[in-house]
């Protein structure tokens, strides 16, 4: 597993599911920087499952230990390693998992990558878990970055078919925060549970989409011809479990519209250059162009569900079915809604610096 | 703007559509490879413009000098330097473009982030025309690919609202290879072709998608949690200009499925390990799992267009109108179509090495 | 502080030698490999302080926790994170240290650096203590090595004017095994203890070389331009507190040689190609020759002394005199004869792969 | 072979002795710099052959084509490539050259890494000439530098056993500049002189030292732990051929120094931390400190010698002898001083952005 990542702001991540801890390292990060902890601790109780019947039941409290790179409650300068020890594990028995590889999920490729020795516990290195300690390092980057005037909002676009509004010109995140699971339109999200349930209900799993914008980047960061803004967050937002497709703009698909609709006609706002739409999402030949960076991800439905699936045994060479117990969580989007914006931070502190 | 990527194939792009030449670096080829010009030609003339009344009526013989590397035809391990000299350009006035930012276009984040000093000319570093170099680069690779049992088609899966077919669980490139431009429903071309042509009529453009796959990738390449396979190759896609949307699978939208649904089943084809549908696009997990890689890429309709567009004059900074004169592509999705191959024949052979 | 490193390979480092912790990630590592503890607790013993009157009276036992990336002491393919918690550090006052920059230690341009905010406790970020996790992922780099038929080893060269021979044509290590300080001419070693308790009764301090010889490795490794042996190595090499200086070769000094004696002469010894002389030190236009590759490391004399020393106090901005208490290193060579290999196997692992 | 390299200034590397050019791509170049030819021009010279009986005798001249990147003498913010046409190459029989490997060259590695396909006429890839369009890059960079106040120089400190003074504390440059091979104490060039003639006259070589100075580096440029000043600068002297040793500081050695002599004390010039004397080259911690960043590059002795020599015949696998003919550079310290300011230049200006 590749575990670094980054030009300035510098990742490494590590941990699996049910081994001792998983944490990451943030190198290059300012010194003399006062952590919010307040903001860590809310965002990473967006993540956190077990908050109602949408998520799994793991509880997961993802307190976290700051090993270095912090002393009294200020950034040093030297890389931060964040810690969160794994408590809740079940040590149920997982040689069935070993050999029976579950559909959509990544068993397959990684017991062929891996030899059969990664541990497959709780989705080992692949666990959703993982988006944890992203998620702390986006709250810091939240923090620099709203310092400099760029702010990150997302909501849940869509569940299934249950469609969201899409942001408006000007991005308002104000409304999306006092939301667990944020919506714009709010009379949405009941459908949204509604979808999730009845899901839940049979076994099975949903998916959705999550929009996401980032406002008061200035124009002019993002560099063609191989470090667009695009490629830069599209590296991130592809790290995310279960993400299927990013797609930037404001609107569900721009190659349905002519190029004198898709075309964001500029105008002066007083000094300032801004254009009428945001069809292109605030980025022009791989630059932003000082309009909000607008951008949806497409998550698949979860590929834990306990509808008997048909799949092979490794160990036998033989076909088979298999039955995946437990209770699991049939929709990750609500609780995703912070890791995209985690990663969108971390994307843009990056280019920044 | 950056002129490097890489990680085991080096990448390094330069030049502007009205300078000197274009040109590619490729770096850590392997020696005694015996070129097939053959094969570059073809590939170079697929992507080279003004071959019929759908494209931009300069004409770009894309004839390239390969400076070193080669030698009688056999790569020798050092970087071979591909150029094209640039020959067709018309000296006309660009004054305007430097005052007045084309809607769509890179115009006006280039602007700020150059501070006015880039070539505005002919688009400069934003041109299409970079992607000539990549197609070149890209023929490469597929040689190289090839002989590992490696192949990569793509086609126009839409122009507009005009549909082509999806691939099948077994993509099928001997068919595609005919044609310039390629479609699986040969008959649903002609429609494309007159949604081009309406466009083009009223000054206008349109864009499209298209759908790309790999097949012979063994399971096992590309790594959680910040190289995974869909990041890697992502990160090339989002660099072929006007990409504004990037999805894997072999479905418009994995998001309208249930779990259920979108779990690809395994089973045993005597030895080998396949999926009975293939809606992840054979990655899970960021890695491969044996079946062919298949994505979608989304294109905008082009942004030159003749119609009167409102932006700014940023010498003047005042509002005003843009009439683009001059013949423009009305829809440059036909000729992408080597250029998405290309780079995913290059994002997999730099995660093979 | 840049906490990344690697092409293949992935080190990711952390922590201060007051903090909670100090550890290390590594990426990509292959999965299966069952660890060789002895050989881990064997080598962070030669690295670790307090064995004797030679090194620094603080006792660091260096007992370290795998956080991940192991199970059942086979590595799973997920990053390995090994911490190392930090628990006899003294709280003494810190506040002088944080005013009166100690010349020859980063102290000064690490509080222009970090802004005054870096902590200065122990050294902080820049202790030597953090060749621990080092010399823990060099112990399973040389273990992988191995496996391949490369070895590492290296001997003290020189404590200040004292030397040692250089290794021979055929460096062999296992005499250097039975040394916790190896040289070849073990007559030496005694000159070169009384040299250091010399130092250390005026409260002075001396440095040394330390020479390193890698023999296994195959010829091919490495490349030119920007990635040629000696830059892969050279990173790693002054990535080392208090080196100074590195050269390639078995000699002291190869520009004082004519090119007739610089020249390593070929023959061949039946099936292989070998050089009489080794004064290339194994590396012929930044790829390796066959032979054992051979380089020295120069560091400097330890900067903790005792001795009163002219300095500035940067909270007053003025001239003054600093004396440092406690008890120091007066020569640090001996414990980082162990890093230096350390370095040399994780420098040659990323090349390998 | 690798030609990428820079995390912020991006440099790629193409070419071959006897192929069609040699050349460099410059990425994330600022736009807008006016382009200062003549200093370009000149450094281009001091790199040049065949200005006298010291060095080769195949006129080069140099003459380079800036294909892109450049609009009427200003950068455009696009990568700049630069190319140099090889005219001057003599087609005559490198047959030998194919199966006899010459001792001190890459003949050898390149034969066993290329697979025999690496192009041999003149070096082939690692010929001393790919340290022109290095020079090119170089003089852009010493021009940014200049604009916020860094300075770059160099001289040649030893040719054989021929030693030039140290620079001082303040390193002054500006007597250097008048000198094409530049020497501090301007009576020792003589003697230098005579030591390479003597050399020529045996058809043997000799190698020397060069120490490099940057002044007005602000203290603060580089990072513990994996990106210090020195392992920066030392990945790029170890690209130039022959190079094989670096020290850093203004002392020959300074592991034969106590550490109350090599810790630099501090005071204050007015507002000003300098240190009284600079042993340690301006760097501690791998961090700059404010004063002049000074170090030391090994060349070893030319390896084209006239004399015959022992090797292998790597087509009929014997011993044999080989005797290289024509006229060859008795040392090519002289002409690798301004190959040594470019790279320092670059390394630097790779930090600043």
């Amino acid at each position: 597993m590749s575990a670094n990542w980054g030009k300035n702001i510098e990742l490494s991540i590590f941990g699996e599911s049910h081994g001792e801890a998983i944490g990451i390292i943030i190198g290059n990060l300012p010194a003399g920087l006062k952590l919010d902890y307040e903001l860590i601790n809310k965002e990473m109780k967006r993540r956190a499952p077990g908050q109602n019947q949408l998520s799994t039941s793991r509880v997961e409290t993802d307190g976290y230990d700051i090993m270095s790179g912090v002393l009294n409650g200020v950034t040093t300068g030297a890389p931060l390693c964040a810690m969160i020890k794994n408590t809740s594990q079940h040590s149920k028995d997982y040689e069935e998992l070993k050999a029976k590889m579950r559909p959509g999920h990544s068993d397959y490729p990684a017991f062929v990558k891996f030899k059969g020795y990664n541990d497959v516990r709780g989705g080992g290195m692949f666990s959703g878990r993982l988006t944890a300690p992203i998620v702390f390092a986006g709250a810091i980057a939240k923090q620099i970055l709203k310092d400099k005037g760029i702010e990150i909002g997302a909501h849940i676009l869509s569940i299934h078919n249950v469609l969201d509004d899409h942001f408006g010109i000007e991005p308002e995140f104000y409304a999306l925060r006092d939301q667990l699971y944020p919506v714009i339109n709010k009379d949405i999200f009941k459908d949204m549970e509604e979808c999730i349930v009845e899901a839940k209900k049979k076994g099975d799993s949903v998916g959705g989409k999550i929009e996401c914008a980032i406002t008061g980047v200035p124009a002019g960061i993002g560099a063609p011809f191989f470090d667009s803004l695009e490629s830069h967050l599209a590296t991130l937002l592809w790290s995310i479990p279960a993400v299927k497709s990013v797609s930037f703009g404001d609107l569900d698909d721009i190659t349905l519209l002519n190029g004198s609709e898709a075309n964001d006609a500029y105008y002066y706002d007083q000094e300032t250059v801004k254009t009428k739409t945001n069809h292109n999402g605030g980025v022009l030949g791989g630059i932003s162009n000082g309009m909000p960076i607008v951008f949806t991800v497409g998550i698949k439905p979860t590929a834990s569900i306990s509808i008997p699936q048909d799949t092979v045994d490794v160990r036998n060479k033989t076909n088979t079915t298999l039955k995946i117990g437990g209770r699991h969580d049939p929709c990750i989007v609500p609780r995703a809604v912070v890791v995209v914006e985690a990663m969108a931070a971390l994307g843009i502190l990056d280019m920044l610096k």
